[in-house]
């Protein structure tokens, strides 16, 4: 029998002794190994986050006490060590576990996550509310070494620091920030680990802690002093926590000692754990890039399946290196995801022109604005869900001024298994009020390489957001002309109705007009391309041969591209119905399950224009 | 004959002594209290920098050199000094000078602002430009102790501390955030200025810098890590920028000769330079709170001018207040701005129970969703146009987890004189697409009061958001019943045309229906309330009666609330015209001269209605 099949719950956990707790370890690794080979999932630092989940719940009684994990790519463990098990396996799939935290899923989960650097200020509000209402338990933050480069953490640590709030941030250093370090403070955390000093160090910690707990609070308060000059988190003892660090973060014996007595200490405090993304997985550990966020792979040999077709990322990734070949002022910014992003090729080939600012959207826009404004040309390439975090540099640094910066958002629409916190429902939504700014989606892998070209002519600001996945396969013309702006493409004439689309579902609407032809009904199609400026001009054209219209977006319908379409067609009776995201935060699953169930399918649309056409709701 | 007449740009200035900068700085300071005591404007803030802006100007060339102003609060000795005194009276008013730096004014605003801890990430993009292009510049932002708080300043530091361009980081620290102190970072800040080593600090500043000069490189290389344990920078260095400072900023000779050297440096780095808020006016160094932001006032005796009746920031303080007393679960939680969003009230009465974050919008939002987990009722006070800032912490911590926190979003619509960085344009745009979240606009102050009333009961998410200035003087009813969620409020039926109102301009609608009423017009005025859920059924209602519509609304167009009614409407042949705010950004001036300008007056919603009724565009 296996130790985990005893553990059903932290309280399992802790009747375990310490010695058992290693092989515990092994098994959650493997039982993570074996299912995340088959859903995909984030592997790599899951498996790194094993021990210290281990001693976390060892040392702390959950749900009581409150663990709070950053981004919750680590968080796996947690999950099956909190009577997930059994679910486990269901991971990502539609109606299974979420691949995150998620508090409506589990007590355990004291607080969701997807989005990156919001634990330290969650962690904070844990411990302000605990001590208002006079409640009693321990609040603890996880976070990467790659989140910790925030803004937003910052924030965090900053106001936590002022309120001296009794509580624990871990800082979990896996030295490799989703792609490769960036910023001052990852050189900042490396220095911290060079010399040869780290072991020493470590023993330094133990005896300190120890100490400490013998001695009680007054003398802490003297190590406190002292320790600033001992050790080397400065950064975070300037920001008013009690630094404690580095220490091995595989060592769960350790662990749950240090995390022992830091539960008698007073005020915030930081634990720099080291730990290795992918740990206990060779093929993760010697490629934790790789196996960060990974498809279905061969849990024995590590061999990823590979994916049929080519992505919109790889488009746009090659796009962007031929064009910036002709044109020196053409430079990339990301935001911690060269590969995600596909800017990885461009920086192989322009690595002076190449930058990522760590997990910092709102620096990444502003930074390519004051590039704009002594004239390059910015391309600011960040999902569509992260790029929510820098509305406000759009709006106020980039479009306001008028400045050419060229967003490329990728993951936008559904973006499947990563579900809720990752869809990109909202990006038509939070543009097109923008005053300024181009926004436009292309239908197939040419015409997005043909939308950078033009954005990147233009001299204005513009967002080009394109889907996660593969498109159909359409052939890109390199030579292709720029398109003319604000123009639509009227696809296919008809007189029965009109189906407007933007985007990705342009080729829905292609195939539900085929359908329709079966039933002898004749459907316009047009593929709008720009959502702004938008073309009236071919709405009002339509108007004058049908007046049923559907429109088809991958985008939350409220203040989408729909609601433009029956703006400019109020008052005319044009019946105009609108498939897109309904009002709701949409699941994680499959993306062709939730195409379905949202209705993204050429017999939807079919379905919806013969309504239309027949008078029916 | 003044000195000033004589300088009409920097380069005049440099034609001047330095013996005669001090008479300068003083009518500079004389120039900038008679126009702000006509005008209004950012007075502390623009004195305390008068010393700065003069080195400045004198040791650097703009518009060459880029010196670019966070937020901008303190730039308008720049402006003076930049070839716009003679327009300077101009200021803040509609068509005159903007409050804030502006790109399209004048070439030397290198980068404009408004919002705040963008400089030192333009400033980097400025310094990557010039270094890819092969240019010759120098590059200095200047920041205030205040904006270093952002998380976005945090992001500049780090990746200007990785990339190591030439660059100059002026910390102006007055020693005052917007309001008091907050967060650890102005602890350190303090920290740094006290057991009376300012001065000798400053000694060792000015020998070091002048050693350095005359060694040159390598020497200044040695001096940079000694200087690490002389100096008390540590937090700076740290990120990667060589520290120096503390030093007095109003000794404008010292100063020159510091940024003459720094100039010499590599690598990026900051100036702590401390100044005095208000400095050279006694009512405003005594007062600098009063002084920040500030309507007119007598120049001679520093009183300002009482404005008329009571602003919705006062009814919504006098209401959370009141509310708070009879529940301790509900806190409130500002970003900087007591004053502003007037919570300053509850601060005095429930000092536990509040929260100043500083410039940390995002941290703000979340900290609350935090405190809401853990089943407090947090009331999150922000301007509309920071709250920009916040939106993915909205959406991801708070909407997604369906958490009750209550945003109130004060200086919603036109803001007036602060202009485009600052109208609060877009709230409804960027609010109405978030699932789960309520949103509402109350149309006079007991609704306001209500409305928040209502906030706090519902257990959900909810934002309410209302405008800057005095309402129509409607007294508030404390013992009034919540409001039904989404359900509109009819004030008169009419026939012949639907006014659908919502916020402030309800009142406007129903100024417009007694208009109509003198020509035989019979319009109904609909008092919208929720923007979210919205109310189909009213207006489904009212089709019944009438296929007129005119909505007003004091927001963006593009995704706002017009766009709804009209989406609402779709396919009924109704006539929906529309008024609010078109799709550019708007310009600063008075706050009536922008609403008749824009139309959102009783006199074109009812023209507009009489053209609707004979089908007239």
């Amino acid at each position: 029998m296996k130790i985990l099949d005893k553990v059903n719950s932290p309280e399992d956990l802790k009747k375990l002794t310490k010695d058992e707790l290693p092989a515990l370890a092994k098994e959650v690794r493997e039982e993570i190994i074996s299912s995340v080979s088959k859903t995909g999932g984030h592997l790599a630092s899951s498996l790194g986050a094993v021990d210290l989940t281990i001693a976390l719940h060892y040392a702390y009684n959950a749900p009581k006490d409150k663990i709070i994990w950053d981004v919750g790519h680590q968080a796996y463990a947690h999950k099956i060590l909190t009577g997930r098990k059994d679910k486990f396996k269901t991971l990502r799939t539609h109606g299974g576990l979420s691949g995150f935290p998620k508090r409506s899923e589990s007590p355990y989960d004291a607080f969701g996550a997807g989005h990156s650097s919001t634990s330290i200020s969650a962690a904070l509000g844990f411990a302000v509310a605990r001590d208002l209402q006079k409640e009693k338990f321990e609040v603890v933050s996880v976070i990467g070494d790659g989140s910790m480069t925030g803004g937003l953490a910052f924030e965090g640590l900053q106001n936590a620091g002022h309120l001296k709030k009794d509580m624990l941030v871990i800082l979990n250093d896996n030295q490799m920030f989703i792609s490769q370090k960036v910023g001052a403070v990852a050189g900042y955390f490396a220095k911290l680990l060079t010399g040869g000093k780290f072991k020493k160090v470590e023993e330094k910690v133990m005896k300190t802690v120890s100490r400490f707990h013998s001695f009680g609070s007054p003398f802490g308060k003297l190590i406190k002093r002292v320790k600033v000059m001992l050790f080397p988190g400065m950064l975070f003892e300037e920001m008013g926590f009690t630094y404690i660090g580095p220490v091995q973060g595989h060592n769960i014996d350790n662990i749950i000692t240090i995390l022992t007595n830091i539960k008698t200490m007073k005020g915030p405090v930081l634990l720099h754990v080291i730990t290795k993304k992918g740990k206990g997985y060779e093929p993760a550990e010697e490629n934790p890039e790789k196996f960060h966020g990974v498809g279905k792979f061969d849990a024995a040999t590590g061999k990823t399946v590979k994916s049929n077709g080519v992505t919109y990322t790889k488009v746009f990734s090659d796009a962007l290196v031929k064009l910036a070949a002709y044109d020196n002022k053409i430079v990339a910014v990301t935001a911690a995801m060269p590969e995600g992003t596909g800017l990885d090729k461009f920086a192989k080939s322009f690595p002076k022109r190449y930058f990522d600012v760590g997990i910092a959207e709102e620096h990444a826009v502003t930074f390519a604005a004051g590039m704009a404004a002594d004239g390059l040309k910015p391309v600011c390439a960040i999902y569509s869900t992260f790029m929510q975090r820098a509305l406000d540099n759009i709006i106020h640094d980039v479009a306001l001024q008028n400045l050419p910066v060229v967003f490329a958002l990728d993951r936008a629409g559904l973006v499947g298994e990563d579900g809720g916190t990752h869809h990109g429902a909202f990006d038509f939504s939070y543009l097109k009020f923008i005053p300024n700014l181009i926004v436009m989606a292309p239908s197939d892998e040419d015409e997005l390489s043909r939308m950078l070209k033009t954005a990147l002519q233009s001299g204005k600001p513009c967002a080009l957001r394109y889907p996660r996945g593969a498109g159909a396969g359409v052939e890109v013309n390199n030579n292709a002309t720029v398109l003319r702006i604000g123009k639509a493409k009227v696809l296919s004439e008809g007189k029965d109705v009109c189906i407007l689309a933007i985007g990705n579902h342009v080729s829905t609407a292609l195939a539900a007009s085929k359908i329709l032809k079966e039933k002898n009904i004749e459907a316009a199609v047009i593929n709008m391309r720009f959502l702004k400026p938008f073309d009236e001009e071919v709405i009002f054209s339509m108007l004058a041969k049908t007046n049923k219209f559907i429109t088809v977006e991958e985008n939350a319908l409220s203040g989408g591209f729909g609601e433009s379409v029956k703006s400019v067609l109020s008052g005319t009776g044009a019946i105009v119905k609108s498939i897109g995201l309904p009002d709701k935060f949409i699941e994680h699953g499959n993306i062709r399950i939730l195409r379905e169930k949202y209705g993204l399918t050429p017999e939807n649309i079919a379905e919806t224009a013969v309504n239309a056409i027949h008078g029916k709701k």
